[in-house]
């Protein structure tokens, strides 16, 4: 049998599974994630091992620092991700709900009831912890999951796999359900995406190179993220502490995540009194800062933006900051210049912050508060299964609820149409 | 100027007019929609003109009797789209609704509210009313549309789309809101569905052939909808008549449409008293029956069935007829030959008609009521841009308001994050 022959079977195995897994009662899925996450620490010494087989072969193929901590898994890393499996447990079960329902004029009783995607196939990069947290969201909302890593971390994403299946079976569910791609070639991953009997959607997390092969190759619908060059737009009302305290957490506290602040929009009235103490503070942890010719009139210091500057995604202590002459011209500059991530205002203006919320078109936008809680986790949806720059069917950070869709149900007694 | 460039200021110019449509209040909106529907009639003779030509074309071409129907403008049929404009402006706005909000233990108000999808690529063949209804649901969300209609209706399309254009200009509304392609070349299509950052999804309406055309060259999430073969299940316990008025509707009332039954299940239990007299009614009708090996035993005059009839959607009056043990059998049938388009049971049970309602894996699912009925008209969607047979952003007839997506809004008060 070929590459394209297992990928076929797999996504097979998959779909079958998917209609058993779709109909289980809540119990029985939360057991099987209880099982997993007790499992994968009673295994702990046979991850680690697998695990420091990828370290060795990264190492000898000298893979960058940054992404060899992400390959890493440690042993309270371990325990960190069986305690999100926990979390999972507790959620509610998306499936079945129904959402919403309506009597017709003719007496049909019209229902929209949450039901599973079916099968989600999700492809990604290094970090192994994606392939159990993955697994454990689609199992949640009723989904079978088929998980393609990055090569660099294949003996451990192979091992958690083993160690996932074997849960399901001793739980009584399909073991299918959870599957891991075993093998690293790009012609599987091409195979995988054409699939679209067999899989319902495409889930790619990692860098924008991957993100547009998956998209260029793809059949299958796929839920995007693109990258994030978030904005806060300092207003003129805007309390000056509580506007650096935002700013310097939306900058600082995390630098390298896509909800980090990358371009910083101050209101002219403003910026003489604000810049100066923000820059301070900002200089204190090391960011670089670049500006427009405007800015660089009250921090004459400081290098000189370019064109490219509005549009980058520094993913670093790098802060490009323009002073705009009002609210219009910032949510302009996020319109033209953004990435429809997460922007935030920081005001005492009652109708510029409303104006804000409706005009900014970005999945998240908020309204004196920092960007950093652009996260499902921080939003309350539990759990984060990636974040959605594209509008289609989820657009901001996804829980387990959006790895639903919803299907009419009917109650009649006798109806028939006439017209 | 070639023609891919012609097509990338379309999406550009679209893009721009989105960005204001998005936000105009819902009066406006609602004032152009009624503006589009005087003139349409005011424009009748006009239009009737420049659909004689396609007429004189299509003739000349040798096309089918259906095809030429579909392409025809009656003086009535003008009323009717007008008529359906008026429908669209007394549907509430979906636009700025918060479907949701709550509280964060940290004081953060979070909120999802409704957005439109932003540009919206409407591709389909004959039917020039096509143009008029998705050019009014996409402006009723607040989106801007491209629409590409079949090149047979090119001189009806283009007549519809400059006069909604000067209405849209008298209401103030950037004409670029809704725009006819007004070339009929291939390339121009497979431009369209490339151009990713000014389209925001692609919504094909038409044959099988048209719509893996999009799905294949489309670099735009697209929202699919394939095949309907409809199953209805007749139980054990079902009463007869209802059943036999349920199934004829289902079959006869329109057998053209996606909606239709094209498989009748049967439970062995109820076949002999129920077949009969269902194949009698449908005889009347002049339906052709097929039916399994079980069915010809009480049916022995029809015609069996070869293993692609359970794949058929005949769009005709053709009925394939199967016996089952029970429901169990039932769901698995729909499962392996079904589109997940529509399924009924008639039954009397409680638990199989609850059973049913939850495991079969279609967009819609009724009890005792005709599968004609999956249509978002009849369901109180208000209209209908068209049924998504796969489940991402939506599965089902559509309604206005699955032409958007949510954002998230926050309301905070100095929050930051500390981990």
């Amino acid at each position: 049998m070929n590459i394209r022959q297992e990928i076929q079977l797999i996504a097979q195995r998959a779909k079958e599974a998917s209609l058993v897994v779709a109909t289980l009662p809540s119990e029985m899925k939360d057991k099987a994630l209880s099982m997993m996450a007790k499992d994968l620490i009673d295994n702990k010494e046979i991850l680690l091992a697998e695990n420091r087989k990828d370290l060795e072969y990264a190492e000898s193929k000298g893979l960058s620092k940054a992404l060899l901590d992400r390959l890493t898994l440690h042993e309270e890393g371990i325990e960190g991700i069986a305690e999100g499996l926990r979390q999972i447990v507790v959620l509610p079960d998306p499936v079945g709900e129904v959402v919403k329902m309506w009597r017709r004029p003719n007496g049909l009783l019209v229902g929209k009831m949450r039901i599973p995607l079916g099968v989600i196939g999700v492809i990604y990069e290094a970090r192994p912890n994606v392939t159990v947290d993955a697994a454990g969201l689609c199992l949640k909302a009723g989904n079978a999951v088929i998980l393609r890593g990055g090569s660099e971390a294949i003996n451990s994403n192979r091992a958690l796999g083993s160690i996932l299946q074997e849960a399901l079976a001793k739980s009584s569910i399909p073991p299918a359900t959870v599957q891991v791609v075993p093998f690293t070639d790009r012609e599987a991953e091409e195979e995988m995406l054409k699939l679209e009997e067999f899989i319902d959607v495409i889930i790619p997390r990692g860098g924008e190179e991957l993100i547009r092969f998956v998209v260029q190759h793809s059949l299958i619908p796929v839920i995007k993220h693109y990258k994030g060059v978030c904005h806060i737009f300092v207003d003129a009302t805007a309390d000056t502490e509580m506007a650096i305290d935002i700013c310097y957490n939306a900058k600082v506290q995390r630098p390298g995540v896509c909800n980090a602040m990358e371009t910083l929009l101050v209101h002219q009235e403003i910026a003489p009194r604000f810049l100066p103490p923000m820059a301070k503070r900002l200089q204190k942890a090391e960011v670089e800062i670049r500006g427009c010719s405007r800015t660089s009139e009250i921090l004459p210091w400081i290098k000189e933006t370019i064109e490219e500057d509005w549009y980058a995604e520094y993913l670093d202590l790098i802060l490009a900051i323009k002073i705009v002459n009002d609210v219009g011209e910032a949510i302009w500059h996020i319109g033209k210049y953004g990435s429809s991530h997460t922007e935030a205002i920081v005001t005492s203006d009652y109708n510029n912050a409303q104006r804000f919320l409706r005009e900014v078109d970005s999945s998240t936008v908020l309204v004196n508060a920092s960007t950093r809680f652009s996260d499902g986790f921080q939003l309350g949806l539990g759990a984060e299964i990636g974040i959605s720059t594209t509008k289609l069917h989820v657009f901001g950070p996804m829980g387990v609820e959006d790895l639903t869709t919803t299907k009419f149900i009917i109650y009649g007694n006798g109806q028939i149409r006439t017209s």
